[in-house]
């Protein structure tokens, strides 16, 4: 068995985590029959932890029966039973021959979240107290929970600088349908909007459901071409400021300051979307667009990446000539995200949980990315280029070889891996060379590996049947 | 004492809720210090329980120091420490001759659910459950998760007739976030609705932030003006077939026909808003518009009145002629309801509770409403009108006297009554003499009680100051 590591988590004892992490890769079958486990030595330097520690989740596997010791040979693992054996074959893929699809291994997939170090314990406290409020038995506030609506006032001037009223906070459902009600406003007044190209799908179609006609800014690698604004018809930009989707540049203050003087020149808005602005890795993340003008800005967050998509809670801070505006068009509208999730994410963040959580998912994220890039430059090395790798939770891949995007991702399916594309992303610009979007949030530090591992035989050698 | 009254749940021991109950109305302040309790054979005949039950209720409320027996006397409210006090400061009104507006005591309020018997453990349980899900920590499915799909499905053909693949479901967060979307879509096609009047102004702003005209169908006491249906301009109607809002009518099986039938004749598409169906007091509920056609009916109904509005939970069901568009048209859009509460409630429905929970909520809301009407009657007889008892969360009250909505409203009031208004529901129509809206749901008997013994005063007796 080759090295194993996984990030650990602070909150359970080692010798569990290194337990069921081994015994997870066992039920999988990532461990087969007789496989030889690292020594109690060698994997206690890898983990950096105790060989206690490392002794103490063996002789755990050895009593429930996953492995055995042969003495001074070491560690091995026993034969399944039938009931992970089933698990098995549904999980580990088989590399025929015969053209058929394996089972996927890898899923490279963004939009999700690392379940082994959400705060389960703490969010369900949290959620259960909501539950015995007087207030979660009727219609909440049609514009979000007031006590949510503060402690995001807080964390907005503190993390990224920007300065509200928690009146001026509107709670919503997702980004999509913050920009389709603001549409339905802003199109009394707008016919057009200059959206980045590559950029975020979903916003697009928010707006164009709304009638709007887009107009693209091509954004390049380095970032996008703002010298063309001041060409452009539309006196509205959306624009993801602080981690560029997909390419995952960030504007320098030159730049921001740019967007501003031209938003104030053509008398017109600016919607920042600032979905991941948590997961920056390098640098302190750059105040928002929002925190340098106020009056021009349209501020867009959401707690999807940052804590769990399916709660469903976004939020956004409207400037003060559209939120009177904005509160009388839907005056008879009821909320759209849950008051329980609200008032337990309120909760959570007054107590500092919310902090905490950013704070240790920024860590893991790092490590993660981190060992992504590093296992990448192994493999591919100057065949590859590795884009947006100081923050958020994917990264994107250039290769540069004489395959389509299409070929990429087939031949990775064939070895049990799911890659993304980027070319939906483009309106009128197209990449050169083909461009992959990998995620990492949910995958663990052997996923990491294995996907990686199996891309390069991927990409690397010719498939069988060709 | 007047007699004390309030239904019992068959969840928890008898005596304890008697205790709870009298506790409670100790601490708010509605039992004063010295006031005599009803004796316990009395009680135990009012509740219809046993003498041991209401005996053994006294005892624990003795021995914590609420109450105190006075041998043949009877029993008697202890004066209350300090922390009390406090409480019943902040909600006890204080009928104040200096036109103060006293504290709200009885809020009639509809949109709010009884919180006394919600399934709070069972809820939590499966709430747990579904966090830790794997699905719970990526995005969940755009249109809504398809374990909720499949159960509603057969809830709708099961309760309402309404026969329909879990396909053609969508699942939203609210009617009018529904509404706005599905507007999105409709406008290519229409550009005026039809909508009741007096009607739901949610659905009225819904459809007018799409710029769609809006046309009155006027709607009486007895049910909407069907007949003018065909000298109206719009092809496409929005109406509540079931219990109308507000009036409370439910429409006949032959004007339903009649609806169906215009549909057609038009080529329009009929809105079919089912959002309280499931309490119906008399027969049975009527199959809903959409089991008798499904092609011209798009079918919303809500969980906020029949189990939590806090939780978000809506969902329509489309024809075949709109629902692939409607995918087409939302592709990129995530979905809008928490996917932790969808797959709670997949979960409650498929083991059975749902349906467990909207019976007894039947019963009880019944309950509450024959009590209120019993009341309502006792005390103005044929000086008021009762509108719409016979299903929904609230009643109509049209007063016969010489005082406006908003005299009634205030006098109201200044007891610490909260009534609603009714003339926002109205368009062009409006109603000859006050008609007021009381909601139920979330009150006790005992706020039943003393909520219209409040309004007696209120509306028989000039005020102080007049």
């Amino acid at each position: 068995m080759n090295d194993f590591i996984f990030p650990m988590s602070p909150k359970e004892p080692k010798y569990k985590q290194i337990y069921q992490q081994l015994k997870m890769l066992i039920e999988q079958g990532n461990l087969k029959s007789n496989d030889s486990l690292p020594s109690i030595r060698r994997l206690a330097e890898t983990l950096q932890v105790s060989r206690n520690t490392t002794l103490t989740a063996y002789e755990q596997l050895v009593a429930e029966g996953y492995i055995r010791g042969e003495g001074r040979k070491g560690y091995f693992v026993n034969e399944l039973e039938q009931v992970f054996l089933q698990q098995e074959e549904a999980t580990v893929p088989t590399l025929s021959t015969k053209q058929e699809q394996p089972t996927l291994k890898i899923d490279f997939r963004a939009g999700a979240v690392d379940q082994a170090y959400f705060p389960l314990k703490t969010w369900r406290q949290f959620a259960n107290r909501a539950l015995q409020l007087e207030d979660s038995f009727v219609y909440g506030e049609p514009f979000g929970e007031p006590l949510l609506k503060e402690q995001l006032a807080q964390y907005l001037l503190q993390a990224r600088g920007v300065k509200c009223d928690a009146e001026a906070i509107i709670i919503g459902s997702s980004t999509q349908q913050m920009l389709l009600y603001l549409g339905c406003l802003l199109k009394h007044d707008f016919t057009s909007v200059i959206v980045e190209d590559p950029g975020y799908i979903g916003a697009r179609q928010a707006f164009k459901v709304n009638g709007f006609e887009l107009e693209a800014l091509p954004v390049l690698e380095h970032g996008a071409q703002l010298h063309l604004l001041p060409d452009m018809q539309s006196r509205l930009l959306y624009i993801t400021p602080s981690h560029h989707f997909p390419y995952g540049v960030t504007m320098t203050i030159q730049q921001r300051q740019t967007v501003i003087q031209w938003a104030k020149k053509v008398d017109g808005y600016i919607i920042e979307d600032d979905y991941d602005s948590e997961f920056r890795y390098g640098q302190q993340p750059f105040p928002a667009l929002a925190s340098i003008d106020h009056s021009r800005v349209i501020y867009i967050g959401t707690f999807s990446k940052s804590f769990l998509p399916g709660i469903r809670l976004s939020y956004m801070v409207l400037p003060k000539s559209l939120l009177y505006r904005y509160k009388e068009q839907f005056s008879e509208f009821e909320q759209n995200a849950s008051s329980l999730h609200q008032l337990t994410m309120a909760a959570f963040m007054d107590k500092g949980e919310w902090t905490r959580h950013i704070k240790r998912m920024r860590i893991i994220y790092k490590q993660k990315m981190h060992y992504l890039v590093e296992q990448l430059k192994q493999h591919f090395g100057n065949d590859m280029t590795i884009l947006g790798e100081h923050s958020g939770l994917y990264v994107l891949i250039k290769l540069h070889v004489h395959l389509t995007e299409d070929q990429l991702i087939q031949r990775a399916a064939q070895y049990g891996v799911k890659v993304y594309p980027t070319s939906p992303f483009f309106l009128k610009c197209s990449a050169a060379e083909p461009v992959l979007q990998l995620g990492f949030s949910k995958l663990t530090m052997e996923d990491i590996y294995q996907g990686v591992q199996l891309l390069a035989k991927a990409w690397r050698r010719p498939l069988n049947n060709e």
